[in-house]
């Protein structure tokens, strides 16, 4: 018998189809083949070939030239401009606002041959230090209300260029997912008074059967109610609202266990395409009470996209319970 | 420059990227292949092959026999099973039920060879006249609460089989973005004492730029603020919330505008990939005042999925008002 299982913070129900209960071997259809060597404009010494940097992690200095190990650029073909103001006006009973945003693209490595999961954690540190620096410097423009920090991996999931990257996007709106999530999070914390993802986490840990690792800051698990096979949240122990906002020590973690996140979903689901998503609390408003930032990792498995676009309606043949012991049972720290 | 436009329904912004606006010819990609002639479970001679009909329009009689022109049988691979009580219950903080629904298939024509771009209107008004059979039979089983009537085109939109025909998942909760609408909606309504489809219909009338085609009893538009390029919305003009409550005049209006808006869609897009989905009120709320039913037809032209699906937040690369001239002017009634 399928179960339907609501999502706790959003109150999305979900299918989890445990009849035609899928093992990783069931998805493979298009790994990302390895980057290829090729004249690429994030490698070394084509640093005129993207806008110029914004940020670098340079030892030896010399803006725009070799020699960084993480480099972030403005995106050449920018969804958002950066120029100008909101002037929020009406069409008949419509709304708009011009399209304002910053687009950028952090590039995790110099080398060309490299993907996050094959990286050090001291590299991946870095990525995620400029993640954390970019969020700080750009939400000094009160025009932003959010950012959203993203990778997309492989063409299937969206990447365009091979050599390893993420990018942000920063909005002058809350994107509806987050407000759904920050809405029913807020909702759950009036009544409880208390915040629904530590709630979360002290279910998980007790449970353990959807948990896949755990350091001393983090818990990586699959959720109870999850969209997509293989979906995966890293969440910090202890209650914070924002990523911007963590310290040195859960950064260091967190480069630790999304390695050791990536390498285990490459290792069981052989390299599929994939996206990762940085949910952090809006960035007008500071320490929430009933909000916890997180990472989504979603490998891209399935085909099926309209019915789910347009119903917000998921079916997920794969129980939360079987991928967590899939990846737990990786044989991979 | 860009522009952020909100959809009034749901509140969701959107990005229509006027820079970098695109043309049809820039999305071809995956053109769906005529159905070719071969063994298949959905023609005449293989009735034994599917569970038995649950309905069939069949002027001689002799049921799950050749001789039909419409049939719905039940999913063979039902997502939802239809036997059980649902079972509520809490697991610790979650909550789940037993995944009790019905899954059926209407098939479309006997005719392998057909699309529904390329069935007759008659054709097309019997089957929406199975939609509407098969909904006010199914909502007398109290045990649901929503039904989806939706069609998959094509491998990249989900179709697994390319004999012409769609879907109908019958639900025990109401999905989440239909949930969204009518919670939308009842804000406007509650603000206006409108129903705020009503109101984008005299809008759109008024400004023209964003229709289609247009109907005694029906528009064809582009919206406001679509997630997707082409995304196309068919609504009856007459306030009703519920699909199912329709009469025969519009729904033989309905079948007409059906087949110009996928001939169009065939034309200038080159035979996307597509998904519609009818959003019709919920089974067992009758005549609301602020809902109206409507049906989304979705064109798979873009490849992103991840971010999108992680954030809500959609970068559309073309403007309605562009994807509805070109439909205007394809050349076809």
């Amino acid at each position: 018998m399928p179960e339907l299982r609501k999502d706790p913070i959003t109150g999305r129900w979900v299918v989890i189809s445990t009849d035609r209960a899928r093992r990783p071997s069931d998805f493979i259809r298009q790994p990302v083949p390895p980057p290829a060597a090729r004249l690429c404009p994030f490698c070394y010494g084509n640093e005129q070939k993207t806008p110029p940097e914004v940020l670098a992690y340079r030892p030896g200095g010399g803006a725009n030239q070799p020699g960084w190990s993480v480099r972030v650029v403005p995106n050449k073909f920018p969804a958002l401009g950066i120029e100008g103001e909101l002037n929020r006006q009406g069409e008949g009973m419509y709304d708009k606002m011009n399209g304002i945003g910053a687009h950028e693209v952090i590039i995790e490595t110099p080398d060309h041959s490299l993907t996050m999961a094959e990286m050090t954690d001291r590299q991946i540190e870095e990525v995620l230090g400029a993640f954390r620096d970019r969020v700080n410097d750009l939400k000094k423009d009160t025009r932003f209300r959010y950012i959203v920090l993203f990778k997309n991996h492989g063409e299937a999931a969206g990447a365009t260029l091979e050599h390893s990257h993420s990018q942000l996007i920063a909005l002058p709106v809350v994107p509806k997912r987050v407000k759904e999530e920050l809405d029913g999070a807020k909702v759950y914390f009036d009544f409880k008074e208390r915040c629904v993802y530590c709630d979360i986490l002290r279910q998980e840990t007790s449970a353990g059967v959807r948990v896949v690792t755990e350091t001393d800051r983090l818990l990586v698990l699959q959720p109870w109610a999850p969209r997509f096979p293989f979906e995966t949240w890293i969440l910090p122990k202890r209650h914070e609202s924002h990523f911007e906002q963590t310290d040195a020590a859960t950064l260091q973690n967190l480069a630790w266990a999304m390695r050791s996140t990536l390498r285990k979903i490459d290792k069981v689901l052989e390299h599929p395409p994939f996206n990762f998503i940085v949910h952090s609390g809006p960035l007008q408003e500071n320490h929430l009470a009933h909000y916890h930032w997180h990472i989504e990792v979603i490998p891209k498995l399935t085909k099926v996209a309209g019915f789910e676009w347009g119903t917000g309606f998921y079916i997920n043949p794969t129980p939360p319970e079987e991928s967590a012991r899939f990846l737990r049972e990786s044989g991979l720290a």
